[in-house]
């Protein structure tokens, strides 16, 4: 699952996996679909499902680490929760982006009834979410700084479709000291559907290490 | 379920119950966080939860109509899957917006690990995505009209943090012929994190209908 057969550039976003959580997390993500896709009136025995699932939940949660332990854990190496690209969320679609030469990103999506907004459009706030998230990988791809989200201004030219794939582009535009200034946009059939322009403020919050480590 | 002692003001987002569906998306969104406080080295055996929540969706999946079918099923009522409220979504937290007689809206939510960005903060295009809807929800509360996102312009104050409860609020300003006015914000201990601008247009995309109902 880690070749890009066809795929221009280089993975910029984290390749999901044929094994552990990221199994775990694809099947997760089939089942919050499924929810959707029955609905409340589709005969599904959900009381059933809903002991199953807590069951599922009750035995993860017997592994879990204390919560700051699993923050730390979590940002030890290259991150793989995000909610956008992240193979280890259930929440991400997820995106693949790749980085481009021109020191652009691009990725393709398709995305299901638990991203609508407007019936059979994706979620203006998802379109959002998923740019402000391409625009950081831009950055972190591009010759230039990296930043954090100073202001994000998205435009709504037209609906995202559901169900049809979507393709995500963002780069950075220029940088002047430790102002960002990246762009980017959603589009479906060749037509942007949504775009975006975010002033990004150079730095980053540290990555939270263990109390013993916390000179290094 | 659905009474909000203590709270003020007029439920505007669908209330949780404490049974159907909406527990089944309740559980779903246990195991989508117990899956990221555990992570990849916990020691879950993640092989048998990825074999038992494809089980589950494969019998849901038993039940989902055709998909047009659903669509316009979900539609055919009050709204409870979109990816921020809704109760049958396990993406959304779900967040729980009142109706205030002044014609703002409001709701509390603290957030987990689905929902990071930078290390122990809410990701910043979750943000987005909580006030976009925020905003949709108070130009439906409120006495003006109506509309869809035209533009929606965050602003990034400081960092929002998880597992903290953070305050949404949202207004409609102004409207005048179509274009409406819509400002929220998202605080944490009384301090704005997060503002949002948004102008949005009057009108919807239509509901779907079945076929044989198109002319009502």
């Amino acid at each position: 699952m880690t070749t890009y057969a066809g795929s221009p550039g280089v993975p910029v976003s984290p390749v999901p996996r044929d094994d552990g959580i990221d199994v775990a997390a694809a099947a997760a993500r089939r089942v919050v679909s499924a929810l959707l896709h029955v609905g409340a009136d589709g005969g599904a025995p959900m009381a059933d499902i809903a002991r199953d699932l807590d069951r599922i939940a009750d035995q993860l949660e017997e592994h879990a680490p204390e919560r700051q332990e699993r923050v730390i854990g979590m940002w030890a190496g290259r991150p793989r929760h995000d909610p956008v690209t992240g193979p280890e969320n259930a929440l991400a679609p997820p995106v693949r982006l790749h980085g481009l030469p021109d020191g652009s990103v691009t990725g393709t999506v398709t995305l299901g009834l638990p991203y609508q907004g407007p019936p059979g459009c994706v979620h203006g706030g998802i379109s959002a979410l998923l740019l402000d998230h391409a625009l950081g990988v831009a950055n972190s791809w591009g010759p230039g700084p990296d930043g954090m989200t100073g202001t994000l201004s998205v435009r709504y030219h037209r609906t995202a479709p559901l169900f049809e794939e979507l393709t995500i582009r963002a780069r950075q535009e220029s940088s002047e000291g430790r102002r960002i200034r990246t762009t980017g946009e959603i589009l479906a059939g060749g037509r942007v559907c949504v775009s975006a322009d975010g002033i990004f403020v150079a730095g980053h919050v540290a990555r939270p290490v263990a109390q013993d480590e916390g000179g290094r």
